[in-house]
């Protein structure tokens, strides 16, 4: 087996903002070079699939500044300080489409982008859904759509949804059914 | 409709690196009020589940230094400027995992961190594969891995494979295959 670890040599601060930090380290590589890692500093995050007893799921149509596009995606948010990834899935279903869920299950929890980005985002399907009593946030600027979860899949293969996430979360619902549903 | 989009107001580039940049913007909301968004800028990227003929796929055990850990993921790299994305797809595969394809096929093209950050990842299936002439590239430090793409999915299941892009690709090749297999 190959040695493929790498270990900081020196690690410099050059951005701390409101949601992203940025670091660039001077990182020892496995054939003793030197080489220098960009790394964005995350909090972490949390996403749900939201999936109705009549087989829908909801996805959130949210205009998303970083790529200029209204991407669809599942209902999503950051980790608050000392925050459990379960209270903050319920936060954000209740702040973006205006549900709580009887049941959580924990299906994934992955790296957005281990290149460059700590992010890790926990996975959950969300059932047993129910209208949240309270209003929505008025300030997620995000529109709920409920879709059957079987045209969601479809909308991944024709291009329409593209939100990296929200692929491997529906499919991982779609897997777990189809492998549930099997003799 | 809710009106979603947001309008850049200023822009202030904040740093320019080997891999990534990043720009801190000032934005116009759709109620009016102005916000801060913080961008990384990457030149996108391309990611490609090789497939062999007896059904298992080809994986790479990688160190991810943000991250911290030895990630199992599908190959994939940054787009070189002038290069298209069939053109990366091969390149990496011959690179990383010492394969040619004689065939690529598109599943999908995804964004990985939209919230904050304008990478777009090709994902291809490549099949019809070849050892390739020429060496491996020694300065990349992977090891390739091949297992059954139905072991794949359960290692999903069972937070061996954390890498995004990686679990929705593999997805959308067993979606695939399930869908195109049923009558």
């Amino acid at each position: 087996m190959r040695e493929l670890i790498e270990t900081m040599l020196e690690s410099e601060r050059i951005y701390d903002g409101r949601l992203i930090g940025l670091r660039r380290d001077k990182v020892k590589l496995p054939n003793g070079r030197t080489s220098t890692r960009e790394v964005v500093v995350h909090p972490g995050a949390v996403a749900i699939v939201p999936l109705l007893s009549d087989g829908r799921v909801i996805l959130v149509r949210q205009y998303r500044y970083a790529v200029g596009k209204i991407l669809m995606e599942i209902p999503a948010g950051t980790l608050h300080p000392n925050e459990t990834a379960e209270d903050c899935a319920l936060r954000e279903l209740r702040e973006e489409i205006g549900y709580t869920a009887g049941q959580l299950e924990h299906l994934a929890s992955i790296y957005l982008a281990p290149g460059y980005s700590t992010e890790l985002i926990h996975v959950f399907l969300a059932t047993n859904l129910e209208p949240a009593s309270g209003d929505m946030d008025e300030d997620e600027f995000v529109e709920p759509v409920a879709i059957p979860l079987e045209d969601a899949i479809s909308q991944i293969g024709e291009g329409k949804i593209q939100d990296a996430k929200t692929v491997a979360a529906l499919l991982l619902v779609w897997q777990k059914r189809k492998a549930d549903s099997e003799p």
